[in-house]
């Protein structure tokens, strides 16, 4: 696992220990095809979906066995770390691999599975989206990465928007989902547990805030007589942290880009789009959430007289890992003796959109200094394969029909 | 000279009432080839010089006579209006028509010119330094548009940085240089007075101010642990208006554009870059702004704890308009009847780079709402031609040597 980890953080390197690879970019795609390699090395079988989901696939011979998916995601943020994703697709495989060799009898078929653009430079969870059959026809017209990205994507990639429609998996063909993943903040560190074992995933839902005013000469229009989209977007950026540290402690917010236009020295600002992201653990905190923020961005395009429009974009639900599948992986954590809690997750995962059609369940490892869409990303390789040795004990027990 | 006006607003039209013809754009040199060609059917000689200035040119039969300059620019700022420098050159073709016609024996050559990147899409009063020999080469290696802008536009229009950097004229060749201009504001409006003579053009500074924190995931890093550029850039946009309004009320300033790197919805902002444009009527006022951003790029930055650097990009003096010019002006006005009042300009023009080599003098009309740098940009045209009228009245009196 370890060379394999070291192979796979080379592809899309940007020398600072962190990669650069965007779902469908060429690196995302080279570290896909080293995948399918490695996999062909391993005796296992490789299939990919028209989806574009890659996996290993290991069968067992029950007549009508279902399917335990491993796995997570090989594609990463612009500029992002070298273990989110990667380190869940590396284990889930290295657990097949040491099942194979082991050649015990299980009840499950076993799939190691790397998900299409989890991160959403282009649309988000979109592999899961697909498997599960919720992938939305709207999601595809207006992704969040642009339209023009997705399209360009899929060509390089040789998918096809129909593929993703018709990835749907037959929910009663599947066992359920695990996930090994990087916690990607620092409550591990804070209790020195070794394993986080996630009770839910956060909802997270995005929209982009468009202030529109009026371009003006910068030099003879006075500030009282501009109508400067800036301004309302400046004030919206500072009332939404403020909101955010008063009245939502248990939800995060972020503004990701600000794109001014024109976007020139001497004329004032006419239009300001914002790219906000909302987190929240249950439904009604995102949706008072998404309150705030509508209300905010009407406040402030009346008080410096501007145009206003906020568009909604996908919306993902919270949701509730399975309480077996939980129990399971404390089981596999007391067998091996590490200390272990149970954790919410503020990160979206492809288990959110696999739970609507099975049981899912994540393992999580400390992140140092709990850094996350970073090259500092770093985890102790110790931890790493704990993860690994839980995510393949757990494997075991659910294979074996060991719930107990 | 209405006819004119149609045929240069059709060119790069946007169909709002405004044209977009950057500097040395496609649309900028199809203007350039129509005015020449305008030039050609006029029976007035061409001349184009090595920074690409293009001139209607008058000779008179003195010898050893000077040239007195009248003209503008047919660059436009991106998404700009129909007025903004056209008008100048327009009025300054008609005169020179309107003088050949009239035959008489003047004591000065005449030189209807249209500056090369008035606007500073690519460097700012790039034609003008030319002449006046103040060109820089660092102007040329670090221009506020980008480096590859101006290497693109150059070639397009098939000119040299040595072109640029030999363009320089002799200073005792030069009479002086007359502009009309819209006013780009709402003085002229609010007293009434048809024409502004022009005592000063303000100076203008502008710089980069760029904040460094941490990339990190959105969602699992705390806002208090985040160290999030666009927090420090938000609270530096809100406090640079706030200082505007209350220490510099005879100054202005612009944050044109603010770009977020890495610009995405789950990422936390790693770094921001500000557009910053300051503009002073007097070199200490100007420092004082200055130093304004410095200390409060710096304040932020300790308070968000985040890098910071301050950019200082071309800075133009303040520069006083001749006292002869403004009163050949007064002149003019009072023979024709119009209202005139003194005032500054707030936005830079080529007169600014043209008065260290020559006496400098400007004619301001009426801009309807102040509308500038926008499609909205509007004067009624009697007050385009009143405009024309006075800047002929001047022209006349200075080439008949009548500065009474």
């Amino acid at each position: 696992m370890w060379a394999d980890f070291e192979a796979l953080s080379a592809i899309g390197s940007i020398g600072d220990g962190g990669v650069n690879r965007p779902s469908l970019s060429t690196a995302h795609l080279a570290a896909r095809n080293w995948f399918a390699s490695r996999i062909h090395d391993s005796g296992l079988e490789l299939r990919i979906d028209s989806a574009g989901n890659h996996s290993a696939f290991l069968a067992c011979d029950q007549p009508g066995a279902k399917t335990l998916l491993l796995g997570s995601h090989l594609d990463s943020v612009p500029h992002g770390g070298r273990y989110d994703g990667a380190l869940g697709v590396l284990a889930a495989f290295e657990v097949l691999r040491v099942v194979k060799e082991m050649g015990e009898r299980l009840l499950l078929h076993l799939e190691a599975i790397d998900f299409t653009d989890e991160e959403g430079t282009l649309v988000g969870e979109l592999g899961s989206l697909a498997v599960a059959g919720n992938l939305r026809e709207e999601s595809l017209h207006s992704p969040r990465g642009g339209r023009a990205a997705l399209v360009e994507g899929l060509a390089r990639a040789g998918l096809s928007e129909a593929g993703l429609l018709a990835a749907r998996r037959d929910p009663t063909s599947l066992a359920g989902y695990l996930e090994l993943h990087i916690e990607q903040g620092k409550r591990l560190l804070n209790t020195s547990s070794k394993i986080g074992i996630v009770t839910a995933i956060v909802g997270i839902t995005s929209c982009r805030v468009i202030f529109t005013g009026q371009a003006d000469h910068a030099g003879t229009t006075a500030l009282l007589d501009q109508r400067n989209a800036l301004r309302g977007a400046a004030h919206f950026a500072i009332g939404f942290w403020e909101k955010l540290e008063q009245d939502f402690s248990r939800c995060v917010g972020n503004i990701g880009n600000l794109q001014v236009i024109p976007g020139v020295f001497n004329i004032v600002p006419e239009r300001v789009e914002i790219s906000v992201e909302l987190r929240a653990p249950d439904i009604s905190l995102l949706t008072r959430l998404e309150e705030m923020v509508n209300e905010l961005s009407h406040r402030m395009a009346e008080r410096f007289q501007l145009g206003v429009s906020v568009e909604w974009l996908d919306r993902a639900e919270p949701v509730q890992m399975d309480r077996i599948f939980q129990d399971v992986i404390v089981n596999a954590c007391r067998d091996l003796g590490f200390a272990f809690q149970h954790m919410a997750s503020y990160a979206g995962h492809d288990a959110q959109a696999l739970a609507s059609i099975c049981p899912v369940g994540m393992i999580f490892v400390p992140s140092v200094g709990g850094y996350s869409h970073s090259p500092r990303e770093y985890t102790d390789w110790q931890d790493c394969v704990n993860g690994a040795n839980v995510l393949l004990e757990a494997t075991l027990r659910l294979a074996r029909g060991d719930l107990g």
